[in-house]
């Protein structure tokens, strides 16, 4: 309970020019693109007179699950809290005001010292909860609303199958090298259910009932072949960057064949099949979010700095640490010369969903 | 409100050699005398039949404010965890458990990455809350106990009349020199009032009616000088350690005249009268703990190490980098010469209280 036994790769802490707090942009334009679905789905869909509070207290509580290092998740947070707000003083005149604590959850590794010292100015309490957001983190019935962005998409393990040392050379090189490949799709895919699953489950037993979830990740657009995503581009412009950089002796070789980056993008169907599946929840909204920044052109400087920010735990984990400036850089001189590993035709989408924790009376 | 507006001064970060995790002996010491007195406490004066939870929930929530990095705020939540758990199975037999909810609390710039990563297995929900216990740092009613250890003693600044820079030079030597100057101790008296009146008054909303605070920190046995105990006879040492550094030119003369311990030490009488006047509790224990360490010898590197765990934040903050090995090097040498600075004839006394909220129905 509570402890974290799944891997995990923190994205680059403090607040520094390489930190995931300053690189990570298009996050927070997602977070910025939530705020009208957030907004709304507040207002229509969270009925607060149904809302369990604690015996005498007006605690609203909001956890933020893979909440990093801000500044992503404080702007996430204020937008629900003033949802809230807005639909609480329209409905209780003159009563006494809510009071919102928000925690904050990411793996234990994270850095939460700079999460602390840079909290805004806030009208909440603040706390922060370590530990794989796969399991249980909270008491059961004590949340209000979860909410989770960007997060999702990472999966709590590479899948069993795809570190398999006896699988035969020509098979690890054919898997690894594409992301894109059927054998590495269908691994993730099962990972991701079995994930959802788990986090599914925890959630149902945190969230009191009616209390909603706020998620937002990248996921792939039904229908589409993995190898047209931009994710799938991605992973597989890393696979080949890292084989070109073994086969020139500049990193180990059986290293670069296993490199899995543990993240999976599903379809809105796959969302569907698996939150029906484990019903506890009714799906109040999904749909695709416009991210403003998806559809520009950006350097290869800019593209690597962020993936470096989400990535380089991963990379120092299974390269070491001598490994990672040389990895990242050649990443960046090879995007240079191959910008159409983010064309911008590529399927890209971001998918917003609302659940509604079922009423257990 | 949550707001970090006090002064603050952390433990010495990390698990390293130096770290507080590492030279915290005397109160770990202290924790294991306050485990009986907690045990007992929690067995006689907890009324869980009484207390409120949240509606769907058992969540039974326990805060250790001024927690530090461990491993010594662990030692005290299992504590009073199994405390807990005991009389609530002899009380409630095949109903379902309880589920506890830790919130470790200390300042922001504490090194809550190290708490979290040093978390033992635990049976526990665990959260880290970053701010002043001198404000509100939880929800209205959602704490059932409240536990602090070894914190209360640190005030929340140093008193502004001891920072008064027009005092006249002759005055300021004589104030700072001793940390038993009556001035000194009538300051801090005042703060530690106004400080207490604070905690007391935010714990008072945090807390449920009836619930526990269970606190321990050095005190003073009410008539004794300040001079004639062992805190007073330390800060006394550590003031006359720098102003003679101060006239051999070794750290700046303004500086050292100008260093305050921001810590002190209430008598029993002192501590009555704050909790009385306050009006949200009732003392049900105050009492001396017996500290095994409290009257053995030690030596003087173990003795300044101690001292330098708790205070090299409030050292660096005043005197800067440069000069905290020195000063720290100097303390050891001139205790080693002047051993009768921790003479066991000393009066020493830690003090556990046991209050209880007074219910508000």
């Amino acid at each position: 309970m509570a402890i974290d036994e799944v891997e995990s790769y923190p994205m680059i802490a403090g607040d520094g020019p390489s930190s995931y707090a300053k690189n990570s942009s298009y996050q927070k334009a997602l977070v910025e693109a939530a705020r009208e679905l957030i907004n709304k789905n507040i207002a229509n869909k969270l009925d607060l007179c149904s809302l369990k509070f604690d015996t005498d207290s007006c605690a609203f509580r909001i956890a933020d699950l893979g909440c990093s290092v801000g500044p992503n998740t404080f702007i996430a947070v204020q937008t629900i809290i003033e949802a809230v707000e807005l639909k609480y003083h329209a409905e209780h005149q003159n009563t006494s005001a809510l009071e919102f604590q928000v925690l904050f959850n990411d793996h234990t590794d994270n850095d939460f010292n700079t999460l602390f010292r840079t909290l805004p100015p806030r009208k909440y309490f603040a706390a922060g909860v370590p530990g794989s957001f796969h399991g249980c983190l909270f008491p059961k019935s004590t949340l209000h609303v979860v909410h989770s962005s960007t997060a999702l998409q990472w999966l709590s393990r590479v899948p069993k199958e795809l570190i398999n040392e006896k699988a035969s050379e020509s098979k690890r090189r054919n898997i690894q090298y594409t992301g894109s490949a059927k054998e590495v799709v269908e691994a993730k895919s099962a990972q991701f259910r079995n994930d959802m699953e788990s986090f599914l489950n925890a959630r149902a037993e945190e969230l009191v009932s009616g209390g909603l979830m706020l998620i937002s990740f990248p996921a792939m657009p039904d229908g589409t072949p993995v190898i047209d995503t931009i994710i799938g581009s991605i992973l597989n412009f890393i696979g080949s960057c890292l084989i070109e950089m073994a086969r020139m002796g500049m990193i180990n070789e059986e290293k670069a064949y296993n490199f899995v980056v543990p993240m999976y993008t599903p379809t809105p169907k796959e969302m569907e099949s698996i939150i029906q599946r484990n019903g506890y929840f009714t799906i109040e909204t999904m749909c695709e979010m416009k991210n403003p920044m998806s559809h520009r052109t950006y350097s290869a400087e800019f593209n690597i700095s962020h993936i470096r920010a989400a990535m380089e735990g991963l990379v120092l984990k299974h390269f070491g640490d001598d490994s990672v400036d040389k990895i990242f850089n050649y990443f960046t001189a090879k995007l240079a010369d191959n910008p159409s590993v983010f064309d911008t035709k590529l399927k890209n989408m971001d998918l917003f969903i609302c659940l509604r924790r079922i009423s257990t009376d």
